[in-house]
């Protein structure tokens, strides 16, 4: 029979009475000697990255920190902070909508070249398989950026990691046959950092469970500056909406109760 | 009249096509060049973090990521990881439970060390009447360890950084006589970080602000555990609870309606 | 020592293999045979409310499910209606933003009218006196409609509910005193509600809690309806914006490293 | 081009100043006149239900308010409760939790009535060639439940709306079928509140929605005992777990960073 201790049995963390350990490592040993980025990955993958892995994962962290108000994942935050709930409760709203359409690509990208590479076909081969039965390739395109300012810089790293044998390389070659396929959209912020996310070895989920530890920087920051100001229940427009309304004319009651007759 | 633009103004991010500027900077120089936490600080504050002051805020973001599944806010986001929703959808559960009395202790750590600093009275003084009408000193004191060990090695850091000038070190001394006045009671995660952020410059209520984003890393890792597991629907203990009902005994709705007239 | 049971324990709901029993009633007495807002007093209170108690809640529950699409807790709702989270998310990010500001009215009003009924002075007396110590009074004046139409109905529901002998007047008393002394700002929903709650003998808290229920109605209507219009990730207003950003101009990352040192 | 009037457009509710007016009919004239649920339809679905109708709907209402605080959604929203949280994000933890796999089995089996019906096939094919491609039948047998007290109420009252000619039945039909052939596998509450929306003609995702508001109350019944117990910060199981660690002994952090090299 399952105890309560089994139930909760996790590999992550130790306390005991003046004891923390994060995969056996005692916190005091891990304040001020490893990077934030060193255990975000400690604590998901069980043992420490080396210094080229921590540095791929510490650029994909920083690259999708924000992408502005107009997200709604943004927008909705700042709404949030204005309502007299906490900055933790406006960042939960934020982070709460980065779900499959607003923050799952990343995910499906990795989903995408993990499939590909497993097909056991010839890469033009596989790619154009997975043309035939995917309308949408997710990590390529941009609905705002002709090309994302972010693809460059993060692929360049990859690309020296690959030097470095910091990472193999295979996950970069198939996004960059896939971007060469359906040229020119270009590949975007997801699926940059899906390569990286596939190279260091995590899995699919994570792409959106890193995503979300990125943005909620992005998310915070916003909620603050709007809590700032001082705004009270703020909607999506300066002032409350007089039109927009498509429904039916105003009716009586009485009408509507004897058409049920 | 206000616009729509007015509306959703901010000072943290430029997005134009092909353009993502975080407070001035453009994307593809931070990106390999910057850590997450100084784009942390970067977002919150508006400029870059010295080496010193970056090196004491990553320590601090280390040093609170998971306590262990005996938190509700990690539980629940455990629970929440096996009921169908999205890792971001738990993170999020478990974000929002960061409150006042779960999350909010190093804000009211940080305002009560401001507070006594802008008393103008000599330190004793002020800690005193403080005291006098705050009968639970937040930032003191551990339910589960005696000594909090995650104390030892972020004072460190603060002293070493007063010696090297980065911060001045007028909250330190401050927490250190409180600790000192209420001996043997010893600061904890709540009270170190909240000397952290104070040294640093930041408000109160990035206190909180912060630690929604060290422990949401502890989160994710543990709805990610949870989620491997395979578990569905996870309740609190290991089967329906069969003993546990205090209400009344099994009754007849028409006697309970009698009852009413 | 304390046992999951204990720990666990509850009033609410008597839960065997084969039965489920509401407050002591078996659940396959109530289904057909109570309404929904009895169900919701029966739950809360312990007992079946009698009808015309079951009345005024239903009416006070019926009031409030909708305030348009630019309240942030419906435009936030219809916007995560399209980020490819479910409806029970989408109602959850609604509801979360009921904080102290957005939905705190009503308990605050609730809070009012008891401090004053409790505070042993004539009536005109402590009125002036929580005048004198409260700029805003919770539950009078709206920041949209000169006269909120929900106010008249709800008033007229409870002065019959006086005269039936269904509930004591007593808070109708004392807010429509209020309401003449702040003429001519009328009552709103929230010291309408208010009213009503504190006749029935709710605690304040869950006049919160009743807007929360009721409120949500609206927000899972608000968010189906956005649903449907197959929208992705809805911002707050039609296209990104251009314009907005009031930070600093663009900078290069050399320079602002060399100012640091 | 979109206006913002337009980006915000809806057929729900029509706000003017000292005007609101759902689905066309004044809000003053709803207040005291329309029940709840059938408030519920009109928002939902544009129109007032008829007698009948709103009677299915409120038994299904009632019947799914509360299954006890073994469910994760009413464990999170007690411990939630301890937080320091308001009411409003108690409820919003729970309901966030009502997923795909806690609380979307209505909507799925919801769907595959409607696939049966609309396959073309006698009906004993087409459940033959359902269950041929699916293992599991959404609203079917109860981890718990040997036969779910909830079943048996429910499907009478739908046998008696279509002896009333409020339903059609085909649905009924359907779900027995089904029941017949998988014997003796009973139907559950989801597999009966699936019936009743689809006979009354709700949209599956609608069978989640409506879950949601009825599950509401019992996860804030839950929340408001909770919160009166006084309890804070509370986990999962009384006192913190000291065993439960399934993770690597404690180890040297030189040591784990010289094995990288």
């Amino acid at each position: 029979m399952t105890t309560a201790s089994e139930w909760w049995q996790t590999a992550l963390v130790r306390i005991q009475p003046g004891e923390i350990a994060l995969r056996g490592y005692p916190i005091e040993q891990l304040i001020g000697e490893v990077t934030f980025p060193q255990t975000i990955w400690l604590l998901l993958r069980g043992e420490l990255p080396t210094p080229g892995q921590a540095k791929l994962l510490e650029a994909a962290l920083v690259a999708a920190v924000d992408h502005g108000p107009q997200a709604p994942s943004i927008a909705a935050a700042r709404m949030a902070a204005t309502c007299g709930i906490g900055l933790n409760s406006a960042v939960a709203t934020g982070v709460n909508m980065l779900g499959d359409v607003h923050g799952g690509a990343g995910q499906q990208a990795m989903t995408m070249l993990r499939d590909i590479r497993d097909s056991g076909l010839p890469l033009a081969d596989a790619i154009a398989e997975y043309r035939r039965w995917h309308l949408f390739l997710p990590g390529f395109g941009h609905r705002f950026h002709p090309r994302d300012p972010r693809r460059d810089p993060l692929l360049r790293l990859v690309a020296e990691a690959v030097e470095d044998e910091v990472v193999s390389g295979d996950y970069l070659v198939i996004a960059l046959a896939i971007e060469n396929a359906i040229a020119p959209v270009p590949m975007n912020i997801d699926g940059a950092t899906a390569v990286i996310y596939a190279e260091l070895g995590f899995a699919p989920e994570l792409a959106r469970g890193l995503f979300v530890l990125s943005r909620s920087v992005g998310i915070l920051a916003h909620a603050w500056e709007e809590q700032q100001s001082g705004a009270r229940i703020k909607g999506p427009i300066p002032r409350p909406l007089l039109a927009g309304y498509t429904g039916p004319s105003l009716r009586n009651l009485d009408n509507g109760r004897q058409a049920q007759l």
